[in-house]
């Protein structure tokens, strides 16, 4: 393996990005076909360092999610200094892509497969109306919840459970037994906040996970409803997929 | 006067609105001609209420300036209970237009005359590249600034002065001289926001302050220079005129 990285250095981004504009962050087929977050990365780069460049993120998020702090790296051969790769980076992606930090780490070094916990974070407003600053990174949930409800259902998926009726699909899923290591909400009032931390996500899961809690919130169903998703892996079983403009991927933990 | 309104009710509401889609506060001409937020308010309480309406704020906002709660009021013949107000024009008012609370006030009460102090929030973005979900509410300024340059600029703004040098027009003015009561900047280094309050508000003149501030702070003139706008009265001795996506109106006072 070391020889396809010789004399290369790898490179580590951190990344904020406001997903509304792009179909997710994967490149699909040619390049600049679809304009994603990856495509849009690695066309910059390229440009700034006049080299092919393929960057790794922690997880692909999907179309419409935002991210607060993504994690991402790529070789290169250039010698140019990470404060300007940071700078000159920042200056030709478009507004809604934001590189926050940029650092060189050990050429073993992989987004993925080294990525232990990722936490998301789903905003929902809860007023009859959203707040017109903050409206277009909300989902509008004008009900009222039964947060005791949801913090109960939301027990039940604590720890390692096999969450394949909490996913959308399950094909290329190496396996669907993921662990759970936090669900918290914080709720104003106003505004719901429940982030939701572990060590993998499966495709919508997220998104599937919230719509449930959200059902259990108003009464649709019960806490108890989870341990059957889990028991019978029924997608059909869990809760709606809930829109992907209240998503964020939130912060990727790495081993020290 | 009482004749005026007799039998009538007036009704004071706080909106809040993202001012960027708008040709500011105030109906011009015809109605519908323009898009504003008066015309908009208007239109929408004239289908609630089946009755012409006209509403009075406690100042007219430019072109793309927004409002955390401006205070506006108008007269009615209706029965309407004050929640069923808020929750239908929330109903039908747009997605940037949000009335955060109405309530019944005595009908001598008025939302412009009756103003005693108003403040208005800045909001800068010092970073390269502005923060990628708050963009579209900041002016991007990536300078590095002297902050205890711009407090002392701004020491002399405080009190009572004749603030022609700081207006874009002067005609219908009945008066350019005003206090400003506090000056306060909050800065976390990656952003600033500066709170200016006063008795009221020449035509662009929090724009104009807050530029002349940035001119302060990027060593482009000397706080002494605010004392020479303010003896001469000469627009063209100030600072250029920021632009309106990172104003707020924050907060209208009246008396007890």
């Amino acid at each position: 393996m070391k020889k396809l990285y010789e004399k290369k250095r790898n490179i580590k981004i951190i990344i904020a990005y406001d997903g509304a504009g792009y179909n997710g962050w994967q490149r699909l087929g040619k390049q600049g076909a679809t304009k994603t977050i990856q495509s849009s990365i690695e066309q910059s780069l390229m440009q700034i360092l006049d080299e092919k460049i393929e960057i790794v993120a922690s997880g692909r998020t999907d179309a419409g999610v935002h991210a607060l702090a993504q994690v991402a790296n790529f070789y290169t051969t250039t010698s140019m200094n990470l404060r300007e790769i940071k700078s000159k980076l920042n200056e030709i992606l478009p507004v809604d892509i934001r590189i926050l930090d940029v650092c060189e780490v050990p050429l073993s070094f992989h987004s993925r497969y080294d990525a232990i916990s990722k936490e998301y974070e789903y905003r929902i407003d809860l007023r009859n109306k959203p707040d017109v600053f903050t409206r277009a990174y909300v989902l509008s949930y004008p009900e009222e919840l039964n947060l005791q409800a949801m913090k109960k259902a939301a027990l039940y998926m604590l720890g390692e459970h096999d969450f394949a009726g909490f996913s959308s699909k399950m094909k290329d899923e190496r396996t669907t037994i993921k662990t759970i290591e936090a669900i918290h909400f914080e709720c104003t009032g106003e505004q719901l906040f429940i982030r939701i931390k572990g060590d993998g996500f499966l495709y919508n899961m997220v998104r599937i996970i919230v719509g449930t809690l959200l059902e259990v919130g108003t009464g649709k169903r019960t806490p108890e409803s989870i341990l059957e998703v889990l028991k019978t892996r029924n997608r059909s079983k869990a809760g709606y997929t809930v829109s992907s403009k209240g998503l964020f991927l939130k912060q990727v933990w790495y081993p020290l």
